[in-house]
Formats: structure tokens, sequence, C-alpha cells
């Protein structure tokens, strides 16, 4: 690669890479606009921010899930070797529903918040959400191994090709997660939005690292 | 090129793609904020989501038209050799348009998603989302006009110049469909929309890719 | 500089062009989340979207101005051998009113839009979005006097330099034009408004690519 | 490096720098989005707009703790040789805080804007905002301490690891600025906001360059 570094595959790849970024890093930042400031709170600001406790709950959850999306993507791409055109549009797809995302994010962040509001909307808004963190995992697979049919891996299979396992097995458990825990949330929101937080603390701590750093202190 | 990596008119070219691509990317993920969260629908939620569908159908439409605007646009600029500041100004019109496309999406979304509001803005709503596809597919033929006018493909007249036939040639059909379509929606809008969705269909689905993968595998 | 492109400094020039071409173009594209779609217009929305012109002027001139800006910008940082700490923070200031202007722009747009409002408001709205103009405008030639002064021009004086004074002297007149609209548009709005448009205009038409152009057909 | 200038590593930094940017620039532009125009002012817009003072205040402090940050975070991932998944990752809860800032941003312009609001709650504000501008330098400081245990700077000690050293020495004090500045704000709001404000100056002065520039002159 560094022999022919501007190559016309090459290039392609990085402009794939810019757009992608540009969508990922603008859906994890809108999704702030739609916490609600506490209107005519005065003294009791702070009371009224601390309630808002379960909107800051999904917040947090809502970014982390497409924080990961990202560093998976990222991933993927890296191992790369050039795209095709075909790759470009199934891209967009996955694009079409991380862009999509900061939508149920504001329904969940809705029907979470509002502690005077009448009640049973916290089920479908839970679930929507896992439905569309599901479909992103998929999306993500369906990439992994069209770039691996469509040979975009390049021939130094060596650590190329263990990226590529890693997105096609890595990412196979998530997708049973986020299948698991949309249900559970349909059922009883609060343990979905429980089981999303701990999906996502799985997937975003640098366990092996911090055990690799643990282990060079001992 | 690779001899010369970071030549003048390279450069430029990169920066020209990066400040696009932030268009691109920003004006495709600005459509998810105006789709409207059900207020108080309570346990009738999944009923309130359900009903958006035309929403949820003209977020489709905007997405994928903007997304394959910019896989041609992306193949338009790999086919440059350099860029020159009259190339900059006219693709600063392109991306006016890009921009601007958010607008009317959200004029189809209001006036499609109101079950309860009073009908004939439809028409006027779906042919002003047309107009704007047609003149962003028209740019992109000045622009791909003007780049061999000005000579910014280079020498090197194989791959590159084919590149820039492909973006003439391919993209006067969909020039074509878009006028056709947005007449069609100002008579009777639900048709213009199935045709922006079957334009948008036939324009991002990797067709000639899909069709190589399944013959590989027969 | 082709022989070391990856030193210290280009490459922080690199992200300092990347960072700025991610607020020009959030800027440039938050630009149209203002403009109002027309409530319960019904089959008057043709109409209701008419009435709307002066808010497109509005839009098309802010878009148009953060255009020029980012291409003086781009011109600018090319011409650059690298940058310094004090470069990035000057920057910062420019950005500030890059990311400022969206702010006078729907204050231009409110009080030029609404045809039912009280009038009187027009005058500040124009002139308040020209300082901002002015202000862009003076910030970029600071930029370039402060590039100059650090030698940040590296030593191939020939093109850059004469980019270095493209950028001092071609954007001399543009603050003189912009000081004059804005002084005008406090006393006859509409006559600022026409100044910033033609400004624009005169700015964003490739004059001279097109006469070339136009020569060699001739 | 020069030598394998597409390594591995390096596009892996590229791409994180790319994210990066993309978060602090659209989170930096979107401070401007909720600045609320006033309505109904007629040819009282002038007053209106000169008593949002604090309001502007407040962009200016947010928009140069978020351009700041960006400086530091350009400086640390400049002086990285590459970086590993585990560093993605803390990065990505740095990005967290980045993304979050424009909410208490909108907070504080909220209660410190309203003259006719009963008082009470700048306290709050004013605090909340300064504990996310503690907890962006802290997350700072983590980084550069894992970069380096991780052993990510690279073994050229020289000019990086001054890098690194800067980031862990010169962010100390802005931690325990921003500390005290919080817990000033929370006693006495207007106070906490002029900390911030001249902690933004401090860093963003280029104070040594301008130095230098007056001496070459004298």
């Amino acid at each position: 690669m560094p022999g022919r570094p501007l190559t016309k595959a090459f290039r392609n790849k990085t402009r794939l890479e810019a757009f992608s970024d540009g969508v990922f890093a603008i859906a994890i930042t809108l999704l702030v606009i739609e916490i609600a400031v506490p209107q005519h709170a005065g003294s009791h600001l702070l009371d009224e921010l601390v309630r808002e406790r379960p909107v800051y709950l999904a917040y947090f959850i809502a970014f982390m899930s497409i924080g990961i999306v990202w560093i998976e993507h990222s991933a993927l791409t890296e191992a790369l070797d050039h795209v095709s055109e075909g790759f470009l549009r199934l891209n967009l797809l996955l694009l079409l529903l991380v862009g999509f995302l900061p939508y149920p994010a504001r329904v969940m962040q809705e029907y979470l918040s509002l502690v005077d509001t009448e009640h049973g909307g916290e089920r479908t808004a839970v679930a929507f959400f896992g439905i569309i963190l599901f479909l992103m995992s998929l999306m993500l697979i369906v990439l992994g191994r069209f770039a691996e049919r469509e040979g975009l891996f390049g021939d130094d299979a060596g650590e190329e090709r263990q990226e590529d396992n890693r997105v096609k097995y890595q990412l196979a458990p998530s997708l049973i997660f986020y299948g698991v825990a949309t249900v559970l949330g349909f059922i009883q929101p609060y343990v979905g939005l429980v089981l999303y937080f701990l999906i996502g603390m799985y997937l975003i701590l640098p366990i092996r690292t911090v055990r690799r750093w643990l282990g060079r202190k001992g």
C-alpha cells in the first residue's frame, strides 16, 4: 500500500470514510439538541435538572451506541483495500439508520422524561430504539459479508482477514443482545434500558486494554 | 499522480472534497431533526408512530436523493486531476441546493404527515421537492461539463474520461426522470412520491454488482 | 514540500483545515433549519411559499457570504507552509464569527419575512448582518497579515506570496464594500440587502474563468 | 514517519482525528442555534439585541472553551504515533462531554438571558456549565496519561514527549482554574462567568506569539 498511496481505489475509500465520519459525528452530536431546558425553574433549577435523570441516561445510551457502531465501522473500512460502488450504496443504508437514530432517541427521551405524562408509551419508545440498534448491527454484518464476497479486503489476508472475522463474529453476539434487549424492553421498558446500557458499557470499556494495563502494573 | 502527491492542485481538491462532504453529511443528517415526536400519545404511541408512515417515506426519499447526489459528486471529483477557482464557485451553487433540500423535505413531511390538516398542499409540496432534485441533477451535469471544458480531468484520458462520460450520460436520464416525476407530482402528489422512491431505488440499488454477485454464485 | 509530505507542521495544517471545513460546512448548512414551514396553508401553500421570497433571498445571501469566506480561507491556508499555535487561535476567532453568522441571518429572516409584523426592525437586522460580514472580512485580512509576519508562508515566495498578496489586496475592497453596505443598510434596509447580494454575486461569479471560457469559444 | 505514511496505525489515527474534528466542529457550531431571536420587537430590535448581552457572553465563553479543548486535543493526537482501540474508546468519553456541552450552555443562556425571569437559577446554571468544563479538562489529562502508559507516543521521544508533558502539565492548572471557577460560580454566578471568560482569554490569547511578534518590532 505505501508504494501507491493515492491510487483510485484508495482515494475512493478516503472519501467514503470522510462522508461516513461526518454523518456519524453529526448524528451523535445532534442527540443533545432535543434535551429540553427546564423552563421558569428559578431557584428550583437544580431539582429540575436532577429530575431529568432518565433523559441523561437515554442520551448516554444513544451516544455510546452510535460511538460503538462508529468504532466497528472504522475497523471494517480500515481493513478494506478498496471500495466498490455497491459498497458505497450499502454503506448509505447503514448511514440511513445512523442518521435516523436521533429520532427514536428523542421519542425515548420524551416518553421517559415527562414525569407528569400519562404512562404507557415507554414500552413502545424503548423497543423502537432497540429495533434501530438491532438493524444497525445487522447492516454492519451485511457490509462485512458484502466486502468479503466482493473481495474488497485485498490479498494480504493476514491482519485484514482477522479484522473481517472480528467484525463478523464479534458483532453477531451484539445482534443477539440487542434483539433480546428490544423484546424485553417491550415487556419491561426499564429492563430494556438497563440492558442497552450494559451492552454499551461492555462494548465501550476497553476491557482487554485495561486488563493488559493492570497486568503490567501488578 | 503518485509522483507528486501534494501538489497545489491536488490539495485544493482535497479541501473541496472535505467541505462538500461536510455539507452533504450535515444536510442528510439534518433531515431527521424535523420529524415530530408524537406528543402525549401515552399507550397509543405505537399507533401514532405507525400513522407517521408518509413522513418516514419522505425521510427515506430525501436521504436517498442526497445520498445519490453525493455518490455522483464523489465519482466526478474523483475523476478530476485538479480544480479551478471557477469550479469551486460552481460547486458552491450545487451545495446551495444540497443545503436547501432539507427545507422542501420538511415542507413535504408537514403536508403529507398531518392527517387532520385541510388537504390541498400535497401537490405543491411534492412538486417543490421535485424541482430541487431536478436542479441538483442539472447542476451536477453543469459541473461535469465545466470540468471538461476547463480541462480539469487531466491528460490520462482513459478511466477518467470514462467517469466524465458516465456523469454526463448517466445523469441525463435522471434529469428527465425527476422532471417527469415533478410534473406528475404536481398533478397527483402520491404518484410523484412513488416515482421519487422508484428513481431512488433504481439509482441506489447496486444492480450491476448484485447481478455479478448472483452470477458468481449460480 | 513533496519531499516531506507528513512533517509535523503539515499535519497540523491538515487538522486546522479539517476543523475549519467542519465549522464552515455546518454553519452554512444550519442556515436552512430556521426557514419556517408555512403552517396550515392547505391549497394556498404555493402562495405562502412565494410570499417567503425575502427569506429565500436572505438564505441565498448568507449562504454565498459564508461560501466566499470559505473560498478565501481555503486559498489562504493553501498558501501556508505550516501553522503556529497563534494562528490556530486567531483562526478560532474567525470561526467564532462564521459560527455566529446563522444568528444574524435568522434575525434578518425573521424581520424581513413576517409580512404582518410591525415594521421598523429591518434596518437593525440588515445592519447587524452586515457588521458580522465586515468583521469576517477583517479577520481574514488579520489572519493573512499574521501569517506573513510569522513567516508561515515558507520560503518559496513565488506562487505562495502571490496568494498572500491576493488575500491582502483582494479582500480590502470587500471590506470597504461590506462597510458601505452595512451603513446604507441601516438607512435603507433593502438597499443594503441588494448590495450584499451584488457583492456576493461579484465575488462568487467565476468572472475571469467565464471570460476565458467564452474567449476560447469565440 | 515520512517513510511509511499510510501504515495501519497512521490511518487509524487519521480516522480518529476526522471523527473528533467533526464532533468538535458540530458542538461548537450548534451553540448558536439556541440563541433566541427577539420576537415582535419592531423598531426596538436594537434594544432587544443589546439586552441579550449575557447570552452573547455565554456563547463566547462556550465557543472558546470548546475551541481550547480542540487545540489541546489536536496537540495531543498530533504527538501520537498511533492509536489503540482503548484510546478510541476513552476518546469517545471525551467526545461525550464535548457533545453534551451545548446543553449546559443552553441552560446558562436561558437562565442568564431572561430579564423577566424569577431569579435563583443562575448559580446552578453557571456551576453546571463549569462542572462539564472541569470534566473535559480532566478527560484530556486522562487521555494523555493513557497514551503515555500504552506507549502510543512512539520512540522518537524528543518533540513528541515535550508535547505530552505540555498536555500533562499545562492542563493541570486549567483543571484547578475550572474547579475554583465552578465553586465560586455556585456562590456568585457572575464571578464564575467572569472567571470562565478570563480562563478562556488566557488560554486563547497567543501570548508567547504576541510577545515574540512585538519583540521583533521593537
